[in-house]
C-alpha cells in the first residue's frame, strides 16, 4: 500500500505547520525552541492586552536563515510573524494560530560603515542603542528615536518616528534601502546607497511600513548625521493650552531648525513633576525644546523660540544648563509613561496615537479634554506637537470593563483626529489595533488597492495575517 | 442580419481606438484635438531623439475627465500617456502606437492653501514657477527647482529633483499626499495632509517616480517651505577636481544647511564663461554655491564653507553681493545647456544623470573624463555635487551616428556609475532611456517585483506602456 503524500492545500493546519518544523529541523537546529517561556515571550508586544501563543520560535542568525524559514512556510502555507524587541505597541508581533516567530534579535551586525557618506548597513535585530553606540567613535549618529529600546528593523515595518522626527524626519525619510526577504524565500534588495534616485518603483517605502505582510526585512541601509557640537534644552510652561501650541506652530513656521519641541499637558506634567521630581516646576501645561547645531545656530534659535513664547504668553524660559540637567529634563519626558502608571498603582495604561495638521491641534485637543472628562477616566496627554502627533496615556482598570472604557474613549480621539484631516497613527502603526480606522482614513478605494498589493506579494497570506489590512474589496485593475 | 458586435479582445488596435474616440467624442468634445501640429508637439518630449505620434490628444480639465479618459481606454484596451509640460528628457511622453496623449496642462488651479500647516493642494498641471508666483503672497515657496518650466504632476511622475534638493530634498520627501486616477478610472486618493503617518501602505510614494505607468496623477498635496529671510551666492574655483568634490563632501559631512552646491568642470565652465559673459572667472573646475536662512546663520554656513574651501586648496570665495550678482551667477548655471550647445553651433546637446555615495564621486568623474577623452567628443560636465548626482552635455553631430557615439559614452558612464554603488538617473527618470540598466542596478528579483506590481495595478498595461520597466520574470508569489 503506497504512502499517502500530504500536501499543503489537503492538511489540516497542525499537519502543515508539522510539516514545516520537520523540514526546518536538520537545518535549524538549536536555533528552534518550543520552550513555553519562549514562545510566552513572543506571544505578545508590550501595552497591547492581545496575546496568542506562537507554536514555535525560530532565532534566525543569517538573511539566509530567514529565507530557508519563508520557502518553507510558503510552501506549508505556515503563517509567520517577525520578531525583534517585542516593543510593538499595536499588537504586530502576536501570532495568529499555528504560527511560527521569527526572531530576528541576533541578527545584530553592522554589515557596513560608511563614515564618508553619513550612511551605514545594519542587521534588522540591532536596536538603535546598540547602533549609536557602536558607531560613536565616527561623530555620526542614527536619530530616529521611538523612546523605547526597538529593533531597527521593527522600526522600518512601523515606520517609526518618534521625539526627533520634527528635525530629522521619521524611518520613511532615513532608510535609503533594504534587503527584504519574500513570502516565497525569495531575497531582494531595495534602493541602495544613493541619496536620490529616479529609476523605477520606490519598493523601500513600499515595505517601510507594511509591518511584516510584504516581506521580512533583514538588512537596512540608514543615513547617518554628525552630532552637534552644541546641545540646549528648556521647558516654557503656560497657562493656556493655545498658548503653547501657538508657540509650536510659529517655531515650525519660522523654520527653526528645532531638534525636539514636546508637549506634557498639566494631568502629565503633574504626574511628571511627581514622578520624576520636578518639583520646581507648576502642573500646567509644558513646552519642552531641545536645540543642536553650532554654537551660534542654537544661540539664535533659542532666542527667537524665546521670543515666541514670551509673544504667546509663556512663563518665562528654564534652562537646563548643564548636562545633568538637561538629562534629567529629558529622562523626566522620557517617563511619562511611568509617571502616568504611578497616578494609580496596579492600573494599566493605553496610549493613544494621532495626528493632525498641526493648526487643527488646538482643536482637537480640546475636544479630547473634553471626551476624558465624560469618560470619567485619568489620560494624561502628551505628544510631538512640532509633528501634530500625540498621545493619551489612557490609565484605567486591568480588567475587560476598563479596556472597553479605554477602547471607548480612543475611538472618540480617533474619530476628532480623522475628522480634522489626521490620521489615527502618527507613529505605533496599525497592527491590530488600528484596524477599524482604515477604511475611515484612507477610503475604500485606497484600501482596495493595498489589499491587491498585499495578494500580489503574499498570495496566500502567510505573512502577519490580520495585521495593517482589514479584510473588503480587492481592486482587480 | 444582427449587428456583429465588436469586443475588446476581438478588435484591432485602430477599431478599438475609434471605439474610445466615439465615446468620449460626446462628453469631451473640442476637448478631444486630432490637428497635427497638437499631435507633434505631443509626439516627444525635450533632448531625446524618440518621437511617435499620439492618435489623439485629449485636454483634461478635471480629475473627472481624465477618469471617463482611462474607464473607455480600459474597456478598449487603449494606451494613454500623461503630458503636462513636455520637458521629460528620457521619452516618458512619448505614445505607443495607437495611444491617446492626455494633456493635464489646463489642470492649473490651487485647490487649497494651508499657510498655517506649510502645506497646498494643486492640480497636477500646475507648473511650480507658476505655484511659486501665485503664493508669494504668503511669505511660502515650493523649494523641488528641477530647471525646467515642469508640471508638479510631471514632477512626482519622475521623482524629479534638482539643484535645491541637497537641502529641501526631492519630489519623494515634499509630497504628502495625491489624488490617482487607477487604470480602470477609479479615483483614489493616498497620503493625506499630515507630516507622517504609520497607517497602510506608503502609496503616496509608490505612485511618486512611477511615471504614469501605475495611474495618472490628477492633484498633488505638497510640503511649503518658509523664504529664508537672507540669501548668500559664491563661487570658488580649484586647480584640481580632487579638492573641489573634498569641499563639497566635507560640506555635507558638517551638516552645514546649504541651500545649492553645484559643480561645473573645466570644460563647462570654459563654455559658461563663454555664453553667460563670466570674463572674470577662470575656465576651471567651479564649485557654485547658495546659502539661506537667518542673517546671522547665513554668515556661520558662509564662513565654514569658506574655511573647508581654503583648506581644499581653494582659489578664494567670489561673493555675488547684490541680486543682480546673484541672478547673473545662478543664470549661468541654469544655462549651462545652452552654453554646452553654443560650443558647436546646430550639434545636439545629450544629457547624461547618474548619482554615487558623494565619496566615490571623484574617482567617477576621473573615469568619465577618461571615457570622454577616448570617445573624441567634446563632452561638459555639472551636476548636484552635494548629493553626488551629475550630469554630462554629451556634444555631438545630429546624425544617427552621433546619437550612437553618444550612447556609447553614456552606458559607459552609466556602468561607472553602477560599478560604484550608484544609480543610472538621479532625477531625469527611466522613461525609454534607461530601461537597458535597470536590471543590473536593481537585480532582476526586485524588477520582478516591480513588474508584479505593474500588472496588478493596470493588468492590460494601458498606462504609460513600454516605460519604466523593461519586460522580465514576474515575480508570482
Amino acid at each position: 500500500m503506497p504512502e499517502l503524500v500530504m500536501t499543503a492545500s489537503s492538511a489540516s493546519a497542525p499537519d502543515r505547520l508539522q510539516a514545516v518544523l520537520k523540514a526546518l529541523q536538520p537545518i535549524m537546529g538549536e536555533r528552534i525552541s518550543m520552550a513555553p517561556s519562549v514562545r510566552e515571550e513572543h506571544s505578545h508586544g508590550e501595552a497591547m492586552n492581545a496575546s496568542n501563543l506562537p507554536e514555535a520560535v525560530v532565532f534566525a542568525e543569517s538573511t539566509q536563515d530567514v529565507a530557508t524559514v519563508l520557502r518553507h512556510c510558503h510552501e506549508w502555507r505556515v503563517p509567520v510573524v517577525a520578531f525583534g524587541a517585542g516593543t510593538s505597541v499595536e499588537g504586530h508581533v502576536v501570532p495568529p494560530e499555528q504560527a511560527i516567530s521569527l526572531d530576528l534579535s541576533r541578527m545584530t551586525d553592522i554589515v557596513e560603515l560608511n563614515a564618508e557618506d553619513l550612511d551605514c548597513r545594519v542587521q534588522a535585530g540591532i536596536t538603535r542603542q546598540t547602533l549609536n553606540v557602536e558607531i560613536r567613535d565616527t561623530g555620526l549618529f542614527f536619530p530616529v528615536d521611538p523612546g523605547g529600546e526597538a529593533t531597527i528593523g521593527g522600526m522600518c515595518a512601523t515606520r517609526a518616528s518618534g521625539t526627533a522626527a520634527v528635525r530629522y524626519g521619521t524611518m520613511k525619510e532615513n532608510v535609503l534601502g533594504l534587503t527584504v526577504v519574500l513570502a516565497t524565500g525569495e531575497i531582494i534588495r531595495t534602493g541602495g546607497r544613493v541619496r536620490k534616485s529616479s529609476t523605477g518603483y520606490d519598493l523601500t517605502s513600499l515595505f517601510v511600513g507594511s509591518e511584516g505582510t510584504l516581506g521580512i526585512i533583514t538588512e537596512v541601509q540608514l543615513r547617518l548625521h554628525g552630532r552637534p557640537d552644541s546641545v540646549s534644552a528648556a521647558i516654557c510652561q503656560f497657562e493656556n493650552l493655545h498658548d503653547a501650541i501657538q508657540t509650536a506652530m510659529e517655531i515650525i513656521q519660522c523654520g527653526i531648525p528645532i531638534t525636539r519641541v514636546e508637549l506634557m499637558d498639566s494631568v502629565q506634567m503633574a504626574a511628571s513633576i511627581q514622578y520624576s521630581g520636578l518639583s520646581e516646576y507648576q502642573p500646567l501645561t509644558t513646552l519642552f525644546f531641545e536645540f543642536t547645531g553650532s554654537p551660534a545656530a542654537v544661540r539664535e534659535q533659542v532666542e527667537t523660540t524665546e521670543a515666541i513664547a514670551s509673544g504667546n504668553n509663556g512663563l518665562g524660559f528654564a534652562w537646563a544648563e548643564s548636562a545633568e540637567d538637561r538629562t534629567r529634563l529629558w529622562k523626566a519626558r522620557h517617563d511619562a509613561y511611568w509617571a502616568a502608571k504611578a497616578i494609580v498603582p496596579g492600573a494599566r495604561v493605553i496610549s493613544t496615537d494621532c495626528i493632525v495638521p498641526i493648526s487643527r491641534l488646538g482643536e482637537l485637543i480640546e475636544g479630547v479634554h473634553r471626551d476624558i472628562e465624560a469618560s470619567g477616566l485619568r489620560a494624561p496627554l502628551l505628544g510631538h506637537v512640532g509633528d501634530g502627533n500625540f498621545h493619551t496615556l489612557i490609565i484605567t482598570d486591568d480588567t475587560p470593563e476598563g479596556h472597553q472604557l479605554a477602547l471607548d474613549l480612543d475611538r472618540k480621539i480617533v474619530a476628532r483626529a480623522l475628522s480634522l484631516n489626521g490620521s489615527c497613527s502618527g507613529e505605533h502603526g496599525v497592527g491590530m489595533g488600528k484596524l477599524e480606522f482604515l477604511e475611515t482614513e484612507h477610503g475604500p478605494g485606497s484600501l482596495s488597492v493595498m489589499r491587491a498589493l498585499k495578494n500580489t506579494m503574499d498570495p496566500h497570506h502567510i505573512l502577519n495575517p490580520g495585521k495593517l489590512l482589514p479584510p473588503g474589496p480587492v481592486y482587480t485593475g
